[in-house]
């Protein structure tokens, strides 16, 4: 190809697909990709194909061979088993479809190397870009396209938001993907990238990097095949927004695993985390750093100062967030004269006007609201952490609406901690629906309020002048 | 008292109780503490005490102060306000009550300090073990009493098993009480002692340290008042049984924020940090922590080895599994021959027979059981965990309940990583109440297991000979 990096758009928002391996059968992969594409209300043209095809598959015209349909085909999306990939994509190429995602796996990975080999100079000689093998393709929430062979009555489907999630692993794509929908973001797309014969790190990191639907960026990535490509790609996109990334292989223990996986080379960790540092990415170290870190990005502003209100209806919950606050580099604000007036007249005797505030378990949705309400508005005040332990007898949904006035649309970061069981879930529920993220512990949430101001700052010294980055979460 | 340390026998196993400002007003206090202990199925006789009683309440002869019941009471609840408390507490002394919980609040946490001498005076002055001020007293899933003052629709109740915990803060107790019930592992005694003028640190852990119903302590505290007796009874209960810490204050900010709240001192970490290290404490850094450690040590055994096997359906998490062993200072097992001579029979020719062994998406229960039933018997094996992304073809309710056959009664530990939304949490619920521990990421796995082996390897050398210490989970 002329072109430096793959382009994904016509993969990702496609007129027409082609679906090798369809099939009535309902165990098949193919038959649950093209159930899926079905069911998420795909618009365009859907051709399933299948040598041993009849008539109709699920209801569509069904062709023996790509070769059969005589349309332009934006992607096939291959589904059959690996030894006979290399024959369907010699048609895909003859046949002009313009890219192709192999879900198949059986290749590098379980040592196949010449089989792999041959499905790449098939895609190189087309100029197809190709996505895979050995993946779950594509989900995209907003052109309604969706890959994946997973039985949907296994995960939740996230909200429609701003984040995207680029995984090599298939396995920790699809577990993650459904913690996003637990976690109540918003994504916008999801690329499983597998093997990367053909497409790679550097290419969706250039492709997210630029694509207007996404705000967050998260990778899991094991090994980067290009690092020179892969830097150059990262210091542009960081600048424009965050991407937070998790490495897999980064001990020998886990690069020994990482190979034996998808037949990457992991690398050594203290090289890629300087590169990561250096550069701005956002450092995850586990599957929960993921998700909070995207949490926060994707519903908050940016703030590069860091001193931090505490608001909370219990003590000891307070105590911790402070000291959690302390060992993540945090301040504790101090709030202002005014404030403090201003906070003594509505709160009640027993209530100290100090930090953390301590508003006591009887403290309801006023107590609340006029906390918010002054505190946020304290120029002393960067950034605000509400603790709303939902066990007490003051806090109840009016609480959690009060919450979401104030922090949906807050000029400063403001993230709420609410642990517990089912009544407060429900509660956690409403309020990240709405733009609020909520954490299980102050540990956790003053982690992601570091990690924001840490990119804040990266951002401000190398980025654009657009410090502002609001959630565009819609529910459909 | 002519004892060292405050017997909380008569406290947690009470005959009789008087509950002091019981009312008909469902809005009280007494009113909800008294409609717990008629819920839970308390057993003992209740005595209603209101200054303004009537006939009844709640369908039990009232009484106007605890002089007029003439009966011998084991435990009387205080729960009025503050300045009424000493004469309540005088009228207790005089009737001979065996011991008394003040849930009340707005002693010397609200600067109140002389009303607070005053009642730890008259406590001294008739030898009552007293509980509080500024508490939410106790709760005995076992002997069925509950003191709590907290709407119980807004938590879950947790099952009965064997870990007690002991809170000096209400706020964490109740979060962290509705967090045990969410993380489906079972619960013993809960002690809220808030102030702790009377019975304090070293009384509670001496009681639990010796309570034959409890296998594991959870601990939250923010100072001890009594610091070489606390050493004295730690030295002795750490070598009996697990006790998991959690400290507030062990930053400047934390411990400002602790003096303000319960008017303790939290002292130098430093100092607080090398104590717990050298007797034997499992000190847990976050409220997450706290609790991933009590489900570990609640259901598995203990052992000092550390070369963990990985069974997993999934490459990816594998990788991350493999990576946080590592780092927590693990080691990954390295099968025997035999063992993989027969995994290679059993396993199709796509599974590399090695370590993490990746079994594929499509693993299912057959296959997870074959694994599970030869890598549990190798010697070269120390520990599984078990990796089930219930996102993939193969994972459902069977491969849950395999799990349990081999894991709930494994000589050694064994516990399973499964992240997701709601699929996957209904057989997290499912492996969890059948003493099978579940963690939402390899990281929180590795990190437990850590502290299991960290705490066994502390016990094989200074304590009994006893290294098992087995679930004796019940479901009621």
């Amino acid at each position: 190809m002329a072109e430096k990096y793959i382009n994904l758009n016509t993969m990702m928002n496609p007129k027409s697909v082609a679906i090798i391996g369809a099939s009535q059968n309902t165990d098949k992969v193919g038959h649950i990709i093209m159930q899926n594409y079905i069911n998420v209300g795909y618009s365009g043209t859907l051709y399933p194909v299948n040598i041993n095809a009849s008539e109709e598959i699920l209801g569509r015209k069904a062709y023996k061979s790509v070769l059969d349909i005589k349309k332009s085909i934006d992607l096939a999306v291959i589904a059959i088993p690996a030894k006979l990939v290399p024959a369907a994509l010699e048609e895909c190429g003859k046949a002009k479809v313009r890219s192709v995602i192999v879900v198949s796996g059986g290749f590098a990975e379980v040592g196949e190397v010449e089989l792999e080999k041959q499905v790449t100079e098939i895609a190189k000689k087309y100029s197809m870009p190709l996505l895979g093998p050995n993946c779950l393709g594509v989900m995209d929430l907003i052109s309604r396209i969706d890959t994946m062979f997973l039985p949907m009555y296994k995960f939740d489907k996230p909200l429609i938001g701003g984040v995207s999630f680029a995984s090599q692993s298939g396995a920790v794509g699809s577990a993650v993907l459904d913690l996003i929908s637990h976690e109540n973001f918003g994504l916008a797309k999801f690329i499983s990238y597998g093997n990367a014969i053909a497409i790679d790190e550097v290419d969706i990191l250039n492709y997210l990097g630029h694509d207007p639907d996404t705000k967050v960026i998260i990778f899991y990535m094991e090994g980067v095949k290009r690092g020179k490509e892969f830097i150059k790609v990262a210091q542009e996109v960081t600048k424009l927004k965050p991407v937070i990334i998790i490495k897999g292989g980064i001990t020998p223990a886990g690069s020994k695993a990482a190979h034996s996986h998808t037949a990457s080379l992991a690398g050594s960790y203290a090289a890629y985390e300087a590169v990561f540092e250096q550069f701005g990415f956002v450092q995850a170290k586990s599957i929960d750093e993921l998700l909070y870190y995207a949490k926060i990005f994707e519903a908050q502003p940016l703030t590069t100062k860091k001193r931090v209100a505490i608001i909370t209806n219990g003590g000891g919950v307070g105590v911790l967030a402070a000291d959690s606050l302390y060992i993540n580099g945090l301040e504790m604000a101090e709030l202002s004269d005014e404030s403090k007036a201003a906070l003594r007249k509505v709160m009640p005797p027993i209530v100290n006007i100090t930090m953390p505030m301590d508003m006591a378990g009887d403290a309801d949705d006023k107590r609340f609201g006029a906390a918010i309400d002054i505190i946020s508005k304290d120029p002393n005040v960067d950034a605000l952490m509400i603790i709303s332990l939902f066990q007490t007898p003051g806090a109840d949904s009016r609480v959690a609406a009060t919450i979401i006035k104030y922090g949906a649309e807050s000029p400063k970061p403001m993230i709420v901690v609410s642990p517990g069981g089912d009544y407060a879930e429900v509660h956690n529920k409403m309020m990240e629906s709405s733009g609020v993220p909520v954490y299980p512990s102050p540990e956790d949430a003053s982690k992601a309020l570091a990690a924001l101001i840490k990119y804040a700052s990266y951002k401000s010294r190398f980025g654009s002048s657009n410090a502002k980055n609001k959630n565009n979460k819609e529910n459909h």
